[in-house]
């Protein structure tokens, strides 16, 4: 009798989550009574808007009932009517309303590219779009960005040379996670310009799109001129509305080519979930002042944890200018074994902190080895502690390591 | 100036739904003010159980956050305690939840087959795996059953002629769609002596478990012995509960490697919906008479749908066995035609019948052109008035394609 088939090559390569592989010593330090404060997953702790709450405890249908592929009509409308007042108006043929921002990438990146063909990222980059790509077969080639540039783009020659025979799409992520940086105008058209030159899709990964600081906004790819059939973007509404688990994402762009093939990606799923596409209708009643307020408090705490790290001796760091993360050099060897010390061995009046090490977050073996993200997701009260124990824990670590 | 590149071969590969391509014609003959009786698609009418619908609307949080990749715990036990109710005992390590069956079987055909390998399956087959193969590059291979058969199995040499050296899994759909065919023991040790003799994977979407008549049970492909590692469920609360909308599956397997590399495809996309996997958790209130009466409520159903189809003249049908669908040969020159022409033409009393044409289901170029799937999801007074129109469209067709 034949052995059993070994998995596929795809299943050796797909990375465990760095953001996630910490989590069962998160477990076991909150088995021995240590309040572990989370810093290493964007997941908000803000109040979804109201209305949105409202309507999804109103769900007044006796079942729940598959939705049309492309999304309910009466959430394509509210997301129209969103787009159009980010400035970015849209036909309902130019949207598809995907499961999470996760599915939204998946789709993109089957319908751009074929198994071995290649999306150029900077990295670090969401570690996620591995995962994507090992799914789909595709290669996520890196460009490197520094902490010391605030992790902008390089100049057009580094970008283009790694351009090659496989590349099909740019795809950035802007305001990024895990950096926290905001790409300029300049940065953006130089984008496009290589991708009318060069015949490339860029892909724009905007979910942190209000999420930016110091009265910086973030420019939709979806208002650049001349890029109409390259530009695709990538949105979700998990950190807009804190709706993380509600899975409600979409792809925006207007190639109607390219959204005809996404419509047949989506028909083989069905539909996403029509409960929270029903409850997310209501994000027209969510005010202005609810998102205006969401960003000061984000902008508060982004400073806590700036303000701290950068009066840390030996971190390398740059003021994030959007999103809620702040990506960041330590002085440790290992930022993987740091991490786990913080879990198993490190409390201050039985606190702890959990970051997400940052080498997972590179395509290139090596880098990022000293380097973590902090998702500053929590009230500025939390946050002061969680910086007092980093400090503290790098002082520890740094001792335990010497000796 | 080089032009935009193409999109993906498997983007020009994937197939638009032939479940859902009628659709713009149904919504042309609801604007005439037709009332369009939906038998395309397996989207029962039946309401939620009360404690789940309770559980959704009584979600206490503030905000909707991730959970974990895996799944909820408390849904996890939920499921575990199903499973051992239908004699599947399994830890809690063997089940993984999903973002409904699609990505069930996503993810398995990610994890098992690499791009050009093959998945054997039995044709007309849940057209959707059609287009998860082509988003992962994965060639589902076709063995021929038969309506005259009730779409049984043939004998083994005639599968086993189907596999090659890139075959890695016969995949099976028992309580079928679109068949309505449940296999029997002796199908199943069949399957299972293959997989075992040619070290193949066994899938089987089984979500349709509960679904069948007559007194027939459908045995879960967990409890066959000696083929712990080879076998694989797909399974979702979609049908079982009337949550087609609800997006909520899960992967159920023994074997622990395929199990690992499953969570690692689930870390891409962080985690399944939260609230519904938190309605969801409500599943073990759930009295067995609801089943019971579900599953009652059908076999009256399916009695109407067969008793009328094997009625009529030229009609090829045999009595269905489980799920809600029964496929059949019609006395019409082409099944695409006849939909369409119920659609654009026929009505009686301002009524017409949605059919899903099966040429669509099958991966053999040529087969199923008469053939359509009727998902008898609709109440017996309204199955009674869509047979009758059924039965007078096909002599009106008849009649004009003879003119």
């Amino acid at each position: 009798m034949p052995d059993l088939h070994r998995l596929s090559r795809r299943a050796e390569v797909m990375p465990a989550s760095p953001i996630r592989r910490l989590a069962p010593h998160a477990v076991a330090a909150r088995q021995r009574g240590i309040e572990v404060l989370g810093l290493n997953i964007g997941q908000p702790d803000i109040p979804t808007p109201q209305p949105i709450l409202d309507r999804m405890r109103q769900y007044p249908a006796p079942y729940v009932p598959y939705g049309p592929s492309q999304g309910l009509p009466e959430f394509l409308e509210a997301l129209r009517t969103y787009y159009a007042g980010v400035g970015v108006p849209l036909a309902v043929e130019e949207l598809f309303v995907t499961t999470a921002g996760s599915e939204a990438i998946q789709f993109t990146m089957g319908a751009l590219c074929d198994p071995g063909d290649q999306v150029l990222v900077f990295e670090p980059f969401y570690t996620n779009y591995n995962g994507f790509a090992a799914l789909t077969s595709v290669e996520c080639v890196p460009v490197t960005t520094r902490v010391e540039d605030g992790y902008h783009l390089p100049d057009r020659a580094a970008i283009e040379a790694r351009i090659g025979p496989r590349t099909r799409a740019i795809l950035i992520c802007s305001p990024g996670n895990p950096t926290g940086t905001v790409y300029t105008d300049a940065e953006l058209e130089m984008l496009a310009a290589i991708c009318r030159d060069r015949g490339l899709y860029l892909v724009a990964d905007e979910v942190y799109r209000e999420f930016t600081y110091d009265g910086k906004t973030s420019r939709s790819l979806l208002t650049l001129p001349g890029l109409e059939r390259h530009a695709i973007v990538v949105d979700s509404v998990s950190k807009r509305y804190s709706l993380c688990g509600a899975r409600i994402g979409n792809i925006a762009s207007r190639n109607r080519e390219f959204m005809d093939a996404i419509l047949r990606f989506g028909q083989a799923r069905l539909c996403p979930p029509t409960l929270e596409q029903f409850a997310c209708t209501a994000l027209t009643q969510v005010p202005a002042s609810y998102t205006r307020g969401v960003v000061a408090e984000y902008q508060k705490r982004r400073d806590v944890v700036f303000g701290a790290l950068s009066a840390l001796p030996g971190v390398r760091v740059r003021r994030p200018e959007g999103a809620f993360y702040v990506s960041a050099g330590l002085p440790v060897d290992d930022a993987n074994a740091f991490a786990t010390f913080l879990l198993d061995e490190y409390a201050v009046d039985g606190e702890t902190v959990m970051v997400a090490p940052l080498d997972g977050f590179y395509a290139t073996p090596g880098l990022g080895r000293d380097e973590v993200r902090l998702a500053y997701v929590l009230e500025c009260a939390k946050l002061e502690r969680a910086m007092k124990i980093l400090a503290g824990a790098i002082a520890a670590y740094g001792a335990r390591v010497r000796a």
